[in-house]
């Protein structure tokens, strides 16, 4: 692999064989594919909910349930199943009083229904022929699959934070992903849309390649515009950071 | 999915959404493969071995080593460790004095690159169009994602021994996949080429699916000629398979 020099960032060596990504945000773009399940969902049921806010606050409900995962507070959970907690409690607030088993289960499932951005299928389908390419996400791996085969994505592995029964940032996910490639941390790249998650992944010594997505929250979106840090590779798209590695 | 009948098997129920083949025989050649590579390093080398008997010896000598760490003798050990442990503990018995550590190296990185059966690829496509599909090995994630980038195996998910620490036919393994996909045991086939695996899988309540490997032990073949039992599915190979399932 040669050498890849980006602006802002250090050049990259070229000892990086894996490169697994964020998913939610990063490779698909879960607000807009929630929002029209959502909407069909409401258009069937005659239901007048606001769907736009409902996705948001569903997808932020979430995080601190997840943090309380890392923390001890919560039992290991699956991300399929806050997902479903989450939504129960949020209910109240959109004025809807009650919906059957059958309703909260097909509600959840859309979770599995998230389309990649235009630039997903063409950019990993790129990396892949010099990379071994992955989720590395905080949902579960039957999510992930399930995501993986609605979305066309290319994977050659799938790593679910339930393999760990670890959420991100916590150090055994990043970790145990160079654990199963046989790979040492500076041999695998980070592809994420948030610089949490990239500060998280070069603390322990993975390469880290910054994916902008300016829109994942919506038109208003204030954070993680742009790179807050000289990550490896910075890119505006999977199909740039495919170019930018030579791919 | 339309209930299959096939002969000397029960009816097949509908609920299957998952199906985990074993890899070394039933997916991919590895003594075809390993005999043409090693004959290649041994004429580069200009050594003189029954490179044969070497692939022979080497894969049956593995296997009680996944019994010491079954039963609790050895450690957790990966496949990829024990083959290279293997290897070296053979060589005297081939006449080999001494091998550098490259070679070493080179020769266990040669269960890397094993290639399909002339059936597997197309079986596998078309089997992926209903099902969600992986691995259930006793080799290690990573070396099972080397095999199918080599072998280009379009596999939705990887599950190596590694994910459970334990060796089939351990229930771990075949539990630890439907606990994974969230499915229950019923929900997930194993595909299988021996007898002993699937009896194991379908002792836990998964499907079964027995796929006729009649030279993966090369022409003198004696063991695993046939399907034992009734399984769900008996097939002459990954096609046969895809169309006994109508995919």
């Amino acid at each position: 692999m040669p050498s890849v020099k980006t602006e802002g960032a250090n050049p990259l060596p070229d000892a990086v064989c894996a490169i697994v990504f964020d998913t939610f945000g990063t490779v698909v773009d879960w607000r807009g594919s929630l929002i029209h399940s959502l909407r069909n969902f409401g258009m069937e049921r005659k239901m007048e909910v606001s769907w736009e806010k409902l996705a948001d606050r569903w997808r932020a409900a979430c995080l601190p349930n997840l943090d309380r995962v890392r923390n001890g507070q919560l039992e290991w959970t699956i991300l399929d199943e806050l997902h479903y907690r989450t939504l129960v409690e949020l209910l109240p607030e959109f004025g809807i009083a009650y919906l059957p088993e059958s309703d909260l289960c097909f509600l959840t499932s859309c979770w599995h229904r998230l389309a990649g951005w235009p630039d997903t299928i063409e950019g990993l389908r790129r990396l892949r022929t010099k990379y071994i390419i992955g989720p590395l996400s905080n949902g579960n791996l039957s999510l992930l699959v399930k995501i993986a085969k609605f979305a066309e994505l290319p994977w050659d592995v799938i790593f679910g934070a339930d393999l760990f029964r670890h959420y991100k940032p916590d150090p055994e996910t990043y970790l145990g992903v160079c654990k199963f490639l046989g790979l040492r941390p500076e041999q695998v790249m980070l592809g994420a849309a948030h610089n949490y998650d990239l500060r998280a992944a070069s603390s322990l010594g993975l390469r880290t390649a910054f994916i902008a997505r300016s829109t994942e929250y919506g038109p208003g979106q204030t954070t993680d515009l742009r790179a807050e840090q000289r990550w490896d590779v910075i890119a505006t798209d999977l199909i740039d950071l495919a170019e930018k590695l030579g791919t």
